[in-house]
């Protein structure tokens, strides 16, 4: 599992302490990188806000590194930076620390929260655009080759194109020249995003477009589907490792939420008739996905590279129904708060990531059981008037809350 | 030339103090529209950043406005709201003015300016992008129905689409399915913008594209050539009135560049080969595109509506040439700063104006001296060490500054 010492890289992880951002820290420096989080701890400033909180008990950073080195031994450094705000101080630390690779988690990533009312979107907005720009800007400015690992999302593609299978980034497209030809082009699939926060990772896709054209900054995106699972192999390690597992209405993801609402004996909450598909995958393979990025830098010369990094769809009224016969949970269908197609398909190509040799964790019985055993563990620590999705798309939208009743006990 | 009574509409115009703002608020105000100005004079900041200004002598804001007053007995109101920053403020003014439209000029618009430095490309993204978003952002809020007219660039399309007829906005392509059929799709044009300026313009059409989908704002973007000329009929009117007239490196547009050029005896400076094909369209034409952008409002559920705002498109050595010929002034070869292919080609549909009733002022020889004799005319206040383009694309690059030698007195 360990690098050879030859591969071993200087990595910094942007949202080092979010969800995604931690396990891959931990991954990324068990296996032989040396790891340096960068993060303003924004999230545990909106947990604040939102009176939410992990449903797991999170450490804070400092136990967090401290744990991780009585574990293994290794360092991990951090430092707090607004990555959208303290433009010179980020281009500092790049400067002493030449990095060779930056993975970039560093944005406001809740789609739910992004519509919450008009100063949510600006912040979504003005936080993602000037991270993602003053992260590229850096890099061009520091005059160093750092290669660019950027978390995208499935959603910039919108949900349901007709027939198609989803292609990794780029669409193969025929036009019309003027003398009446029809030409091959290959363009960057035209997005059609589904919320402020969706929105601005399209706008993201812009940003690398051009600074790859412009500067040659080696670029991955990856498009990733939502993910679920608590744990990794080392955030397993200690309970002061643990991952965080958002549960609220706005950062809580479908799957860990039914999940969640099943071990706490709330109803499982579908929004609509739960007609859409998503594309999934465990916070095992993120971490996975992040490092075979890592390895497989494009070339200085190269386009922008996207990978899918999703494993499966899933229809979100089957997950329901499968976590609801897994759990006994009920399931309580309520208005959906998104303004989006009632029922899509979705077919994704993640053919890139599989042949750079990714091994899917699929979602069988056994994995769900786990994380429902991790929400099961800390179903004490739930605020149930947390769990609605009270943000909703327009002010004509209802909220998915479900009709008042006595909830279940466990 | 004057509107029905009931044609009146209330309208914003933002960025109002600019190039084509001023002209464009003196024109709907003079049709008898009510018109409110609103900007943060960062244009006439940035004049004294770079130690450049109008070779014109444009007047303070409530000169201008006495002097339109004094002339047609009209008003212009005016705001001086950081729109980019001031979110509230610029609400409160929409909620009590209740504008029915609202022009969106109000970004950072030279490309050299945007590429000057790290904090000119970063003031150029959070200016522009939080500037467009807080403008939809305030729309929704309001409640209120109100058409936004964007001034967009034909720079987003990229220049040299292999013989392709520039449409406007919105492509036709053909895509496979999965099952092997071949399906026709219309698609917004995939842009390839040629710098950050550029850049945000793209990144607009995706808030443009979100916010008509998502809240129904009824959006006009348009796709704009290259201004040339100074002045329009209302600019004409009285001195105090006159537009500004950019020459420095950074703000000066190619054509107006040359022409000034050649005024003040200074050599026509050509970047590259001159290769590039690049759209146009005069200042009078500008204006009388936003009032038929106005008067030709999309409704509420249609897709934002995308002109092509441009009326003939020249090669730029061509054009040196011309201003030569008629000047005797002299060219001067270059290095290009910009990042670009030395030459293309460019075939633009414009015919959604036309439609509306678009008459085009050309470029001929007449129209050419009308601004060689405004750029004459205050040639003694030009400073020649500010006319060279010193900004690059890269670290690499050189800028586009003529051998050393004698400069030829007029
Ligand atoms: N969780 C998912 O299901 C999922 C799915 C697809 C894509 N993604 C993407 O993966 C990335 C990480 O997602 P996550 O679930 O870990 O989110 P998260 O909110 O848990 O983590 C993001 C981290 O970034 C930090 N951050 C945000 N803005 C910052 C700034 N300006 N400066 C410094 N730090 C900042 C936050 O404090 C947080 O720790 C996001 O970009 C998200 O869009 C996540
Ligand atoms: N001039 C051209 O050749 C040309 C060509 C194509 C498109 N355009 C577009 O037309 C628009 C106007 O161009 P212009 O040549 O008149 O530019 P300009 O710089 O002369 O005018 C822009 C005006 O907007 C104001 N402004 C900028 N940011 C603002 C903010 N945050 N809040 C309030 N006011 C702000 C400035 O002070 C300035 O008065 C721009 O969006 C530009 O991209 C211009």
């Amino acid at each position: 599992m360990n690098l050879e010492k030859s591969q071993s890289k200087k990595i910094f992880v942007l949202g080092g302490d979010g969800f995604c951002g931690w396990p891959t820290s931990l991954h990324l420096s068990n296996i032989g990188h040396d790891v340096v989080i960068i993060d303003n701890l924004s999230r545990r400033n909106i947990d604040n806000e939102l009176e939410a909180g992990s449903l797991t008990p999170i450490q804070p950073m400092g136990t967090r590194l401290e744990a991780w080195e009585e574990n293994t031994g290794k360092k991990i450094g951090f430092y707090n930076i607004d990555i959208a705000e303290d433009y010179d101080q980020f281009l500092q630390v790049i400067q002493s620390e030449q990095p060779d690779a930056i993975v970039h988690f560093a944005e406001q990533r809740s789609a739910p929260y992004s519509m919450k009312s008009p100063k949510h979107k600006r912040y979504t907005v003005n936080n993602n655009l000037n991270a993602t720009h003053n992260v590229l800007c850096a890099i061009v400015d520091s005059g160093l080759d750092i290669h660019l690992v950027h978390l995208g999302t499935m959603g910039v593609y919108g949900y349901g194109t007709a027939g198609m299978k989803i292609p990794e980034g780029y669409l193969d497209v025929e036009v019309q020249t003027e003398s009446g030809d029809r030409v091959e082009q290959q363009i960057l699939y035209p997005t059609n995003p589904g919320s402020v926060y969706h929105m601005t990772k399209s706008q993201d896709q812009l940003l690398f477009q051009y600074y790859n054209k412009n500067d040659s900054v080696r670029i991955t995106d990856l498009h990733q589907g939502i993910v679920w699972g608590t744990n990794t192999e080392e955030t397993k390690m200690d309970e002061r490792l643990i991952n965080r597992f958002d549960y609220d209405g706005d950062y809580g993801t479908v799957l860990n939420r039914f999940l969640m609402q099943a071990a706490v004996g709330y109803p499982i909450t579908v929004h609509g008739t739960g007609g859409q598909t998503r594309a999934f995958i465990h916070i095992q393979d993120t971490v996975r996905c992040v490092e075979l990025a890592i390895a497989n830098a494009p070339a200085r010369e190269e386009r922008v590279m996207i990978f899918n990094q999703m494993t499966e769809t899933h229809r979100v009224n089957d997950l329901a129904q499968l976590v609801s016969k897994l759990t006994g949970g009920e399931i309580a269908y309520v208005s959906n708060p998104r303004k989006e197609a009632a029922k899509n398909d979705l077919h994704v190509k993640n053919d890139l990531f599989l042949s750079k040799g990714l091994n899917p964790t699929t979602l069988d019985n056994g994995l769900l059981q786990e994380v429902t055993e991790v929400a099961g563990k800390y179903a004490h620590r739930a605020d149930h008037s947390k769990i609605p999705a009270t943000s909703t798309w327009t002010k004509e939208q209802k909220p998915g809350v479900p009709e008042a009743k006595e909830e279940s006990s466990v």
